[in-house]
């Protein structure tokens, strides 16, 4: 408060801002849900073109313009609005890396409601008792899931198929495959590989459609049930473990691993898309972040490469490496039988 | 998705971010409830100690604490957690300038609320038929506001009040004072100055508790009731109105205003600290940014300083002119009789 400069005295704006940064969430989801960047696209720039195309008044318009102006998702020039390239990539629903369904998922109630006694859950280190459960079988958040995110998860399908799928005919297991896209870019980048996807019978059915709007219906077979009771089959190539192990303590997870290995042909491996975080934890903040997310399950993290590699190395894999998948935020473990 | 480097390709990270930005609010306002920056400003730096302080599991601790890390609150030596500056000032319970009490207004359920049905409350321009009503009288929104708030207000009160107290014998009307810190700050600042301060009944209580604190009961006295019904009596040399006029339209504000220039003394003036955007309506973003929270009320906006100008001008008001309330993330408007 002294009028002498302090470019580094402490502000109350940063615990002003971040206590309000879940506005930030509304408004961008409330963006989507109105198809305003759909809109913008389309050529209405001004307040008045924009407002009448998504049937809001214009006082609202202008606020909701002018908040996502400043996060950075609109330019304003004068009066009028333009997309900004992410924007123009992603929230337009006629483009094909469209990604505002996501929001359905990222923002839903049963996700809303895991932060709804974060206190609690942060003292007892995990769901409370309380929890409604959505790891119980046939849970219809992962139909939303199933749905909201697919095409989020379009972009590291597309990296893993390119760097494992090869021309060789392989049978392919693909473990939680919800929307089913990481098997189905196997299948579509190697006419050789038959994939098996695994998930309950209600997610099945939406990896399926998938599977049909991809053409590869013939060469795709499920399995349904939970990973840790049903047979998971023998002699893959390849299994796919996309975003699962996060849901679950280490034991149970090498539980789940002893099973894969079990289930690979001898010069088989598994493939792990995760948030994985670096040892410190802290680091990359995408996918240290998700930790929290992480601890609305019981026992489930965002475990680091060294925690994930001794999951596989107990279950008896040889031996497990790390790639990127620059630029989606997530990382891949590579893990030989 | 191409292999080459641009540094400028649209990435999907700042939708994902954004759409989980609500994660910092609820992640920072856990440290707050739980008493975690004040756990560790006593010493606590381990993950052991900090969790057996603050009474939680250790996993939950780890989360928590690292998640604070990443948004800039917390700072991680090897496995060991220490305030930032800021934490340290603002964090901390034992500071005096402990500004956690924010958390229970700018993120309480009546508020998040608002944000329930944004996006009818953007195609309508305002608060819906339906919403409960923050603005009606006695509602107990603003004794929360009172209590929560107070810590948050200390500084812009006290710049305030160093502009303008002086120690001539003066009397004081703060409109709908709230916590009542704004005009209390002046009777600390100039023993000759008398306050009135005019709010709900049951949000005096907390502005008389303050005054009281401050030991300027004698000197402060009240009106209940509404600032647009109550005779506000007359003679005034300043009025104070502190984060009021954004709660309604342009022809409301005016209507009191004329109020407020009748109760003035022949060389009074007004003094109006607000939320102020610059024209753009997109700097600075604090400010700017507020015209969202405003769309939660009927026809309420941030106004800018040429909109507020035209509302003092039209009310009868000679002149007005803006200051700035540096560090505080407001501005203030002046405006003479």
């Amino acid at each position: 408060m002294s009028s002498s400069p302090q470019a580094q005295a402490p502000s109350p704006g940063v615990v002003f801002d971040t206590l309000q940064a879940y506005q930030r969430s509304v408004a961008l989801k409330a963006g989507i849900d109105l198809d305003l960047f759909t809109a913008i696209a389309e050529g209405n720039q001004t307040l008045s073109a924009i407002a009448t195309r998504i049937q809001a008044s214009e006082k609202g318009t202008r606020v909701l313009c002018d908040y996502l102006c400043m996060m950075g998702f609109l330019v304003k020039q004068g009066a009028d609005y333009t997309l900004t390239a992410d924007s123009a990539a992603f929230l337009n629903r006629r483009s094909p890396a469209y990604l505002g369904s996501m929001a359905n998922f990222l923002m839903s109630p049963h996700i809303a409601e895991m932060f709804e006694d974060i206190t609690g859950v942060i003292r007892h280190g995990g769901a409370l008792p309380s929890d409604n459960g959505a790891l119980e079988p046939e849970h219809p958040m992962w139909v939303e899931f199933a749905r909201s995110m697919a095409p989020m998860m379009q972009m590291p399908a597309e990296l893993i198929a390119r760097m494992f799928a090869g021309s060789n005919a392989i049978t392919v297991l693909d473990i939680s495959a919800g929307h089913g896209l990481y098997g189905i870019a196997f299948a579509r980048h190697n006419p050789n590989a038959k994939i098996v996807g695994l998930d309950w019978a209600n997610v099945l059915e939406v990896a399926k459609e998938n599977a049909a709007k991809a053409g590869v219906t013939e060469r795709y077979s499920t399995i349904p049930g939970s990973a840790f009771d049903v047979d998971l089959g023998s002699g893959y190539d390849i299994v796919l473990i996309p975003n699962f192990l996060h849901h679950f303590d280490p034991a149970t997870n090498e539980k789940l691993l002893r099973k894969v290995h079990a289930a690979l042909a001898p010069a088989g491996f598994a493939v792990t898309p995760e948030f994985i975080p670096n040892e410190d934890r802290i680091s990359p903040p995408r996918d240290a972040m998700f930790s929290m997310q992480m601890l609305s399950t019981p026992a489930g993290d965002a475990y680091t490469f060294s925690e994930l590699e001794k999951m596989f190395h107990n279950a008896g894999f040889a031996r497990s490496e790390m790639r990127e998948l620059s630029p989606f935020p997530q990382r891949l473990v590579v893990s030989y039988k």
